[in-house]
């Protein structure tokens, strides 16, 4: 982790770290990706995440994805042991039609940027960013560059609050020409669970709230991923200032 | 949807149209999202989803959150009552510190189109898209653009199929150079699916995969976004070419 907050404890080393100072036994603890396909109906996810239990699986990220016909629960979880035991517990469930490994979420789009606010800057900012990324990512990082153009202050607040609330973001960039008052409070907020929060250089409070400000948009989205990328040497808390 | 593959049956409209055939009761079902703290040990998914069946709750949407000291699941679900009583079992279950609404991530979110490939390219499509999203979510729409710059045919093709089990996606636009082989299989797959796929105008056997083949990438980014969006009259069935 690159700045100065609290950091999000999701990695699997650090969760080894903190399972070992709270005595769990992690031994031999492996993550697995699964697929499984259910009938759509109350009560799935709770019937599967039951036989994840049973089986002593500890369950790290989870998609849930209705078909027309059918739903597929997507999770990935880490096991004592081998994969094939919770795969037959799991084709037991009744409503189960099949359940199968595959790939990982977090293997395939990495670390998560997201970027808000009005579509001249959020696009400007995209393209610096979009453009580090391929170039940390040809070198073996995992980072994809989200972005929502919107509106209104209680709409970003929102936006803002919410980002925090979805799997392996990192770091939120608020492009706009004005941005303060709940917004201001939700990027304090989203800062002290642990997001890196960069600002461009705007009207507004905003800009006081966050760890960095920049006022060219393709550097700020540069910055950003320069900052999440643990193929870069850059670290916000080294730098010298807080607004370029 | 605007495309002719089966569509994504995770529209309320057509869930309730569904349901009405195979027979349930749906009278009253109303959405809910629910933020739940729990302490960070396995198994709280399994309890906290066994809460909400028994509260007779259909979850629909769900993301695990990992803090450094415990964990936030957030989800979505159809109760046929209140939320109050759904509440209160939740706040009873061991290791759920609390338990409290939360504005819903379709709401803020809304639809996501992915756009995945070289750097050079996925900027400009990004740039077009979110340029055009910006103009249908001030008219009430929610249209997040997700980018990833990757390169490789088994990572893009990886990427193209994890891209249908991820929330809320309604359309991929592939923006490269030469993209083809499993690439091509992958977009067939997700084709099938009932997700909208456009290709730049490139090397390789994707473009023939594709729904939509657009040459220019900013063109390709707005004319995506007008696909997806409620707001905008485009209909890719009803278009007299593929190629644009």
């Amino acid at each position: 982790m690159k700045h100065v907050n609290l950091p999000r404890a999701d990695s699997a080393h650090e969760r080894c770290l903190r399972n070992h100072a709270i005595g769990w036994t992690i031994d031999r603890m492996a993550t697995h990706a699964l697929l499984v396909t259910v009938e759509d109906r109350p009560g799935m996810l709770f019937k599967v995440t039951e036989a994840v239990a049973a089986g002593a699986g500890d369950i790290r990220y989870v998609d849930l994805l209705h078909w027309q016909q059918e739903t597929e629960i997507f999770f990935e979880c880490e096991l004592p042991g081998a994969v094939e035991p919770i795969l037959e517990r799991l084709q037991g469930v009744a409503g189960v039609r099949s359940a199968i490994t595959a790939p990982s979420m977090s293997t395939i789009y990495g670390k998560r940027i997201i970027i808000m606010g009005g579509g001249a800057q959020v696009g400007q900012v995209a393209l610096g960013a979009i453009t580090e990324a391929d170039r940390h990512n040809i070198r073996g990082e995992h980072i994809s560059i989200d972005t929502i153009p919107l509106v209104g202050e209680q709409p970003l607040a929102d936006a803002v609050r919410a980002a925090a609330r979805l799997p392996r973001v990192k770091a939120l960039v608020l492009a706009g020409s004005l941005m303060g008052g709940e917004i201001e409070i939700a990027v304090r907020e989203v800062r002290a669970q642990g997001l890196l929060v960069v600002s461009l250089n705007m009207a507004g409070s905003v800009p006081e709230a966050a760890d960095l400000v920049v006022t060219d948009p393709v550097q700020a989205g540069v910055m950003t991923v320069m900052a999440v990328a643990d193929t870069a040497k850059f670290t916000v808390e080294r730098l010298k200032r807080r607004i370029f």
